[in-house]
């Protein structure tokens, strides 16, 4: 840690800080400039708040010149780790598209969609039994049934299933249920309860970035699911927040290069909850996968227009197809497959 | 609803978004114009999703003309609602400080603090036994006895408390023990399971607002505890997230008169969380209250420099009677008492 | 134009907004609804400051039926537009890639990079003789006569050259050094005299996008340049101010959809100004051209460490080069030429 | 500057970094922690990009320890700076309201403002002759003959006048016109041939926060001006873009203390443009005042309906009067005059 001392500092101040630094029980090693004094705190600064130095008057700012996360880290870990999903690798060389749709609806468009995935050449499979709405008025998914008319389908094709955990309670119904893959989703990213809980278990675990996380604090969510000792962990960008009103979340696609550095965990990306319109996702996912991404999470219903929930991001079953044969090719210009 | 359609739609595209409303249950009524055909869409919109409308390909743009929320909207309800906790009014008149250390530590600690908080004149005490923290490497709180320490503090002063829930399976240990304002944090406004539990409950709730949450999905975080049944709710902004890094978040003082305008229910500030230094806090404390604000929700430590967590922005018991002096000040020029 | 009125209006308020709207020369057509009256206002509305309806105590909300932008909008126009740069078409099926250092340094310094961006089959180049620095204190670009040693580097390899117009009385000076095509920064987007200045002249313009304007507010600066006499504008997304700070812009990939749906003009993507660091550029570029974008505006130097600006944001010409072969593959996939 | 290497760094890697600041004309001093070694360049760095040494692949991030303002910063200069405005000081002790029309419409219009201004108590007016509108086809100011009419009615009651400079070509005929005060306005916050001009004269500038500007960007803008000699510089915070769709623009009044803290010079706010509503900005203006701020500029139009642009954010001049009573009652808590 670093710690740059405010222009007027005197002396006490400076032993005033090197003490701090000892209590904590790093070493302080100080040098004076020209205009000011910065101090480094050598040691183990992973457990330390550095608030705690930033409430001397004297300190200006403090700067980590460790990361934060660990087992997440790609300092850890230096290859590319892939997650084995029933069979399904994530991460790798091999690039995945998870399709399915918004919601679990009926056990008829659970089969059409199955079929559609499948056909796309797909090889896991989205939809989701709770749903998060912003309205307590509106459609809150179908609950605990959905998940049996959603693996009813799923399994005619062996798709893995992905669907989303929103409460720390149902948990053991996910595991009864055999969800083969447990999404967090974007609202309860810091939710840190439940990352402790999917830490416990084994479950691959898709982890949606926060609404305006940085990139950093994604990592510090999925460092509490590993610290707790999962380490599957897929990380999921959907969009974030920003200032613009011409479509729903802006999607961050300098995040991929980003992740891919800073982590060995496998990066998705999901099109149709970033743009908020099926007509942006063929652009979208283009773009994900041109920057590398591992993989996609998209949105596809039999017929997008009776959709229960989101009607107007959904692809059609053939839109679907024409986009996974434009992805192919682009994953082979970079040297993948799909 | 007032649905827009794109400039070439032909008539069987009107006749569709008309079929289309009808389905939904309300009333088309077409108005051409030069340019764009517009369709207003009369009746109950508060269970619609107007997606299903904005999929269709004829469609431009839907607004809606009824504000999504209800329970806590001011067209329910036209004067200013008053809570009451243990006997002291939140929301009316009187503006009400509510301060206390960011985490419980020890008896002795909370002794203090709650001696110095009395002191000062403020009637409400927080605390947190249970910490969300961005790091699981770092200070988690001391949990459940943490709850016995800070009620034995306080009572002694008669002073109701303040304490963050963060998982749902914690509630009934909060009943028990007596919590008289739970408080949901940033990173649960949109956590719908916890908010639909305290909506059980008739405890008043302080709701902070998402950490980049608009004020419209605040207002319906809100009206997920209202729908639930209980209506005790306090807004409290904590400072938003933005471009700027010479702060941690940014303090919204516009959302005071908006939020003022939009519903009958009383807001507060957080002005610790939104700069995160204690030399910002009397500033951001005096605008607040300027601003319009029902009151404030302020960190103090007994030892600011040796507090647990964010040691940086808790005020000592010194500045925070100063700064109490400062805020009667100003309530008086508005009309109001503190 | 729709007026939505708030909910307690009085028929003497109706009657004062359709008063209103008469004044300004348009036609109301009243709707009453259960909870709202929503009142339209039928005519010509690009003219109208929506402001002045909203200045009326009964109105809740005012919202626009048309675009405020003309001749920039797809409505005018239906095709692609396609812009000539001394031969060199942008927009149409080819995608142009315009590299070329940040500044312009040295005679020898702009005839390698110009052998480096002919040799990789780039056809248009790019450098800067004018600098936009937040510091005063910090190299401002070489001026003039770095115009001049740009012009004899590119003509060798009949390379049309981009460059940015700061200051409107530099002007002259550009189209007597013959720019092919001025560029517009991002800080100048909504500097309305000097998009009015290149506004009569027909020399192609670059126009960047402010550092958070919102789609819309970048197709009216555009459309303060068309409407001035000069249709040929080529958009550059170059990233957007956000909350992250792994990073220095979040490029908005999502506007290159948005944008192509919104107007005729070409569409281009800065990509080293976006990412900041070379390293980001190559995933930036392909999820631009996979995107759909008509051409990126990349940073290439002979020796990137040695770069007098930016210099951790430029490819060398060898990682151009490898970077050409994937776009060109790329651009395959998606059914156009590079 | 501090340069922190990436955890894998050879000797060979610490050398060359080494060797690179030499070059710089800084002094190297390495030191090597467990994980990291860190470099600290001591010497003057306020010339020096730090993007060279980002450059470096083996570097991980660079911090600077020194400020890149020098003159605008409070190092440079311990108490607070005063700015005498014909007799009118803005800085120290007394808070000043800059009131007066968003344009200058017509001469009538503008001696009721004047009248209205100085009936409650201000000293200073404003108004914009020449107006940045986001579309080229509504109202762009009245023009130079704007300045005349401003001046006439300002005159009569001894009232300074502040007015927006957009074309550095104008600059003469402000002078011409004894424009008080120059604003600067947030497009131009970054127009920096605009800035080097007005550095040149000493009229004292207004210089508004750029829409998504960072403190420190906006600590350097000032810096321009003052580089090229012009010390008379007064910073106004207007709201910043945020991802809130409720209101216009948020107010940022942390900035108010950070600033404060940053630099000697004054820093006023203008409420009117940050909400955008009339009904919004007494609860602004109070936070302003509140928070520190050494005044406001704020819209009054004598009938705010018909204003030519801006209608619904202008008070009227009983509105102004109100709060005028309030912000002296305000100020004196804290010890200032208005």
């Amino acid at each position: 840690m670093i710690i740059i001392l405010r222009s007027n500092s005197s002396d006490e101040d400076i032993s005033s800080v090197e003490a701090k630094i000892r209590d904590m029980g790093l070493e302080p090693h100080v040098s004076k400039g020209i205009q000011r004094t910065v101090i480094g705190a050598i040691g183990d600064e992973s457990k330390i708040d550095k608030e705690i130095l930033e409430a001397l008057p004297c300190v200006e700012n403090v700067v980590r010149v460790m990361k934060p996360y660990k087992i997440v880290s790609r300092d850890s870990h230096d290859g590319d780790t892939v997650i084995d999903v029933g069979g399904v690798p994530i991460g790798g060389n091999r690039v995945q598209v998870i399709a399915g749709p918004c919601s679990v609806e009926t056990a008829d468009q659970m089969n059409q969609a199955a079929d559609a995935v499948a056909a796309a050449g797909c090889r896991l499979m989205r939809g989701g039994a709770f749903k998060p709405r912003s309205s307590p008025y509106t459609f809150q998914g179908v609950g605990v049934e959905g998940l049996e008319m959603f693996q009813n389908a799923a399994r005619k094709h062996n798709l893995p299933i992905v669907t989303e955990l929103m409460d720390v309670r149902m948990l053991d119904t996910f595991l009864e249920h055999k969800v083969d893959v447990i999404q967090i989703g974007t609202r309860n990213m810091q939710n840190f309860d439940l990352l402790k809980e999917v830490g416990k278990v084994q479950t691959p675990v898709i982890l949606k970035r926060g609404m305006s996380a940085t990139v950093s604090e994604w990592l510090m969510a999925a460092e509490y699911i590993a610290a707790a000792g999962n380490h599957n962990i897929i990380f999921c960008e959907r969009g974030v927040r920003s200032f613009e009103t011409a479509y729903r979340n802006m999607l961050d696609v300098t995040a991929i290069p980003v992740l891919k550095r800073e982590t060995h965990l496998p990066v998705i990306i999901d099109p149709s909850h970033a743009g908020g319109k099926a007509w942006m996702v063929p652009s979208l996912s283009r773009a994900a996968i041109a920057a590398g991404a591992d993989g996609l999470l998209i949105e596809v219903h039999p017929r997008p227009a009776e959709a229960w929930c989101d009607a107007d991001q959904a692809l059609s079953p053939d839109q679907l197809n024409t986009l996974m044969g434009e992805l192919r090719g682009i994953a082979q210009v970079i040297g993948r497959d799909l």
